[in-house]
């Protein structure tokens, strides 16, 4: 059990990864960035599914962990994507954010060989946690089916939960399944366990029924707005802050998510550099970004500039 | 289009990795495992799907590739697997492999993002092949749906084939979708551009339509009877050498097939060792085991010996 509360909960962004004109990681957008977002009071999901976070290398990884670190971007609000398809980078990543201080690591279950047993994704959890052995360490597991098609269970995280009390720590559910965040909530909240709702979709619902906040892509463009209903959700007009949340991440969910939040910030801050994806991303097309431009317009969307 | 037909054409072997105690790979039956299958007349697609290839670090892969080579195992014969769900790794992989002077890499799209667009898939071909840069690159694109989830149509190898020539080499469909195989024969066999099935059942079929061969798992554990079965796929008596291999693959296939094969190894050569997987794999229980061990029995397998 966590003798004392995270310092994670609330609003946390799986930071989008901005990246140069040779498709290198830009540290300098990147940094800037999550000092915005930890000023709107978001917490730092790095390298998440929509950072990107699988199309990156762990050297690059670690140089962009690094690179926050030195610029006093404080790891008590960090929450780095760790987990992979291989062991070793897997058990790398999480010694690593360990060591440079963050509040807890957001692990996927190696999730390239499809339909395995619980028992083999207990045995690669344990793995990490046996191998990185620090008493620092807090996992968030990281249930994701419709981008992995590798879950976990509720018969897992119960497993887990009991061979590593007070490590084994929460869960970030983007089933986009609310019977299956509430279950979970229902079954583990009250040891401690940390649920994060995928999306601010159900943030309301998520701390109504006693989870710790979310852990959403759309923060990375409405993060000041998202962090303000999570802090006053027992306050009155919570049911119309929640409605005009929902209304602007209707407006990205209709277009490719990545590209479109990027192309908004690209449009705030007046750097182009800012729409570049990855492959097997690309960026969105001219007409597919007028009309998302139109719809954040109609709702008097106002696109992030990066000020702090 | 290939000046001369490549040296891999036939039969070739997603290579079993064998692991230490530790989980480390094992080196040592590695090696021997793959002297053992070019002695068979089988080809090593090392990691591959059935070598848990996606479940070992970049530096594991450089190490084990480079292993093989200090040994003389011929690189004439190896087409490794160096496409991950990071450009910066298949690109590493893609380059390390081409220098060791493999005959080709069997690659794989990058497999987390899902729903991705063929314009994506292609720029993540075109850039590993861009930033290769070696004329000796040989290029087989892995299609393998079931697992990956992202698949390559029809009109993305068009596409790669046109823009680079001679470089796109080949296929591999593990789709299990005969159609499909029989469609991209017939659209770019005879474009120089070859297809392997991606399992012996489709043998036959294959060779018979125009294709290259297969990469099959089951080459691990059944490499000379395949290979005699390409070799001689014109002479009398085709058909029931086909049959035969199926009947050893089906006591295989309804079995976790890594394990299952590894178990066959560790019985053949005596070496327990050999049953390990990494995690989230399993081995097989012993039930399974002494299930399979009769079903093999019942059709007269011998079981590997590694001996050549």
């Amino acid at each position: 059990m966590n003798a004392t509360a995270s310092t994670l909960r609330g609003v946390l962004s799986p930071v989008l990864t901005p990246f140069e004109a040779d498709f290198s990681p830009s540290v300098q957008r990147f940094v800037r960035h999550c000092r915005a977002l930890v000023a709107q009071g978001v917490g730092l999901a790095v390298f998440g599914t929509n950072s990107e976070g699988n199309s990156l290398s762990v050297a690059e990884k670690r140089a962009l962990l690094d690179a926050l670190v030195d610029a006093d971007v404080p790891p008590s609000r960090m929450m780095p994507g760790t987990g992979t398809c291989a062991l070793p980078d897997t058990i790398e990543l999480t010694r690593h954010a360990v060591q440079a201080g963050c509040a807890g690591v957001l692990m996927l279950p190696p999730f390239y060989y499809k339909g395995v047993s619980d028992e083999g994704l207990y045995r690669s959890f344990a793995a990490v946690i046996d191998a990185v052995a620090d008493p620092r360490l807090r996992v968030y597991l990281y249930h994701i089916p419709p981008v992995a098609q590798v879950g976990i269970s509720l018969t897992l995280i119960d497993r887990l939960l009991s061979a590593y009390p007070g490590v084994v720590a929460g869960i970030k559910d983007s089933s986009g399944d609310w019977n299956n965040t509430k279950a979970v909530i229902d079954a583990f909240a009250a040891k401690g366990f940390d649920v994060y709702a995928g999306s601010e979709t159900f943030l309301l619902q998520t701390l109504r029924a006693g989870g710790a906040g979310c852990i959403s892509a759309t923060a990375n463009v409405n993060g000041a707005a998202i962090a303000a209903s999570a802090a006053a959700w027992r306050e009155p007009g919570a049911d119309e802050r929640q409605a005009a949340l929902d209304r602007v991440r209707a407006a990205f969910q209709k277009r490719p998510m990545i590209a479109a939040m990027k192309a908004a910030i690209a449009t705030g801050t007046g750097d182009e550099g800012w729409c570049r994806v990855r492959p097997p991303l690309v960026e969105l097309d001219a007409e597919t970004r007028r009309g998302l431009d139109a719809d954040l317009d109609a709702i008097g969307y106002a696109r992030p500039t990066l000020d702090t």
